[in-house]
């Protein structure tokens, strides 16, 4: 470990938790009503995190936005899951899900991370994808206009191939549907030929900064929108899915269940409440169905 | 495949299937006001079943009762999870989750199959667990003596030995707790110097049979027992632990999604709806906490 590493890393997380305080004040002012409580942690094998939760606002139901720094040895599932030998590891990173009460309002997830090992190797990962019950075109327009445009300040193919690598990671294989409209994914983000690990981390930087102006746009633009019973229920069947998602398919609830991680603080993306029907009647032409519609893989937005 | 052998699978088959008759009829009486509604599907890679649920009970909420009896070329996971070479299968089983409506009824959990591949090898599986919301040691030790006794006239082997089995299989890792208070687990009961394939098929005929008495007894004796506000939304975290337990660790869940598995049938196990709610408080000396606290392996009920 050099100075210059040890700096960079104490950078990072820096601007990490200063990210997680502007994103939760943004969330608070424009919620107007809750606020976020904390929870900070340690972790038994080096390191810890502040967890921050808001719940029953106006706007968002329930919600957490959490930052972590952990340190320690490997876990032996990340090893092989990355097919490295035993190292230490470092990481850190914010992340994000967002349920609105009024299933108008989109849920969303970011995530912004980075990762080192003591073997020498360092990357970026991270992601903003949106989750809405109501699919609305204009909405999901704005929503992936705003992921290119930060993409493209840094690479023209960022978009294209991040867009595509959430299309593939938000799959629910077992439903055959995205979960949502996508947005953007990347991880294993290192130095290379074109990109040093500083122009990664200014990437990740614009990343995370993007989010509060978008996400305070849909709460602000949808939050008294109109809903009745039917809006209400399907907002239930649709975090129903979300669930799924999580516990099936997402890798970084899986590792961090694997893993021993903070189970309150990994499962902090679960909605308030889901619903199960089963065969879940669908009316043909609905705005439930259109929604079904575009939750597929490969729709261009923008 | 030899003539016995196929008039052994018919025999298991059938008795599946009047399984399913004679379980859905002992709990539409007992519920008094639904009734099943039977979805009959077929598998394309070969087979199919009939999945019946009912909902919107006077006692149980949501449930399923499955029947299946499918087969073809087995699929690459389950022969590498099996350690076996490429072979055709043939598997028949039911399946049942309760939901009720009162917090005061516990869930219940049952399976029952049978297994063959074309190499030759075949065994039964399956077993019954509680899952209350709330303890209650009369009714734990009920369950556990209905189950010691059905196990008793086989073996005394193996009520021990199943009950461990399912207090290992019925724990949920991340949160430390079991599911609910067990019962009785077991798998690829073959033929061996002991137990004919016969011996295992009227063992698992005694299981099946001992679902409906046992669980109609509990739907009979709490379902008119009060419960206010704090109970139901226990239930309803506890509910959320099913979902988890289900779609994190549960083998079957897995392998059916793994599997292209017929998804509304496999997850017709989902409770009705669930919450998730931050660090939940239990107050302490509660009968929350006091219910928590028997969420542990090794209890010995009977």
């Amino acid at each position: 470990m050099t100075a210059s590493q040890t700096t960079f890393r104490t950078t990072v997380t820096q601007w990490f938790k200063g990210l997680q305080d502007r994103i939760c004040r943004a969330l608070e002012d424009t919620d107007g009503k809750a606020t976020f409580v904390e929870d900070e942690w340690e972790r038994p094998g080096g390191g810890g995190g502040r967890t921050r939760i808001i719940a029953g606002g106006n706007i968002l139901e329930k919600g957490g936005v959490g930052f972590s720094a952990v340190y320690g040895k490997t876990p032996g599932k990340i090893l092989s899951a990355l097919q490295l030998g035993e190292a230490d590891f470092y990481a850190t990173g914010v992340s994000i899900v967002m349920h609105p009460q009024n299933p108008m309002v989109p849920v969303i997830h970011m995530n912004v991370r980075y990762f080192e090992m003591s073997s020498g190797v360092s990357w970026f990962g991270g992601g903003i994808d949106l989750t809405p019950h109501y699919v609305d075109e204009t909405d999901a327009r704005y929503f992936h206009s705003r992921m290119k445009e930060t993409c493209d300040q840094h690479h023209p193919s960022f978009y294209p191939r991040f867009k595509k690598w959430a299309d593939d990671y938000f799959f629910i294989r077992h439903r055959q549907e995205t979960r949502g409209i996508g947005g953007i994914f990347f991880d294993r983000l290192s130095a290379d030929d074109t990109f040093s690990l500083e122009d990664r981390f200014r990437f990740v930087q614009d990343v995370g900064e993007s989010f509060a102006p978008v996400y305070t746009h849909f709460m602000r633009k949808n939050h008294a929108l109109p809903f009745g019973e039917i809006e209400k229920e399907w907002q239930m069947v649709r975090r129903g899915r979300y669930v799924e998602f999580n516990l099936v398919y997402d890798k970084g609830t899986k590792f961090g269940l694997d893993t021993d991680g903070r189970t309150e603080s990994i499962l902090m993306s679960m909605p308030p409440q889901a619903q199960w029907h089963y065969n879940y009647f669908i009316q043909p032409g609905s705005r439930e169905d259109y929604t079904l519609q575009l939750l597929k893989k490969g729709i261009d937005w923008v």
